[in-house]
């Protein structure tokens, strides 16, 4: 099985940028996807797609400064292939495991807001569409295909990393993930005195 | 299988307050309830409990003022016995499906923001403690008291309708549910202009 990886490397998460510096949100992007490549590793060969040169030890990355739709669909014909979006931190082997044994032409696992964060085809022709509620549009092709298609309901696998509410999932669900022990490292951790929310811990310059 | 679906009648969805009346409100939790029982009638004799006198058709209801613990707590030990919120319309007969075949003494499934949305006990000494990121707490006195506990992974189990961002989950992925239909006939829909999000169309008094 071949997966792909796409990538965002500049201005990564800037709906994180009141709470963390664009070089924060660059190192947790970077880690994230890490955690990202960690999970997958067992289930076939991974192929990260980034619009700038990055260096990710052991997996290959080709530089593509097309926009996601134009970059995926450019392999899509590859099938059996699977496209996993780098924001999926609370990814496992279990949890893939479970994906990658889901029976159908196309599997889809949807995320919040519409979101396909990942997709697995297996028939040659079909074609992706993100943005705009992905789910739905990639259900729909599939059946307009004639393309039998599953949908893959996963918690961990619909967490992608957007908001502050997101990040508050990772700082409880991600203990040993690369970018939870990241945010750890400066100082987030979560109060569970009430509702479980975010805090955040501010170093003093010595 | 014990089914108990605990349900709060007064001021319920007051994170909503902003968006529904509180007769839009009041009429949207009980369609939700209506939901749920719909999905778990398959699997077991179902039993609500609700603070308040409450007609549900062929459902038994159960009076009970105590706080949410204290009441799920008084039945615990007719384990083996299921728990599962009244917010959560997006279950169906499949995911349960799924939830009631998945092993372990006590299964849990997570919500956004560390919840317990469904909990599943098959053994007999364990107690429920709800709020404060009450997911890990029963994960923990899973641990504690030597039963083998399992995590159900589900993006719709995951989705509890709590303010808006959900009621959007609710109404791109609900069609065909009670609460879904409800919402639509008050004049919700979703735009898929660019990333989903919620409308509601005013209707003028005549």
């Amino acid at each position: 099985m071949r997966i792909l990886i796409p990538f965002k490397a500049n201005n990564p998460k800037s709906r994180l940028s009141s709470i963390l510096s664009e070089e924060e949100r660059k190192e947790l992007a970077r880690l994230m996807l890490l955690d990202v490549i960690d999970a997958a590793k067992p289930f076939g060969e991974i192929k990260v797609v980034c619009p700038s040169e990055l260096d990710v030890e052991g997996v290959e990355v080709v530089v593509d400064t097309s926009d996601l739709n134009t970059t995926v669909n450019k392999v899509m014909d590859e099938a059996p292939l699977a496209v996993i979006m780098s924001d999926l931190p609370l990814l496992s082997e279990e949890v893939l495991k479970r994906f990658f044994e889901t029976e159908g032409d196309v599997v889809v696992a949807p995320g919040r807001k519409g979101g396909t964060n990942m997709l697995l085809v297996r028939k040659r022709g079909f074609r992706v569409s993100y943005h705009f509620g992905s789910f739905f549009k990639h259900l729909e092709m599939a059946r307009k295909m004639g393309m039998k298609a599953k949908i893959f309901d996963s918690f961990y696998s619909s967490v992608d990393i957007d908001d502050e509410s997101d990040l508050l999932e990772l700082m409880m669900h991600g203990s040993g993930k690369k970018s939870y022990e990241f945010l750890r490292k400066i100082g987030f951790s979560v109060s569970f005195e009430e509702t479980p929310r975010l805090e955040r811990r501010v170093f003093m310059q010595p």
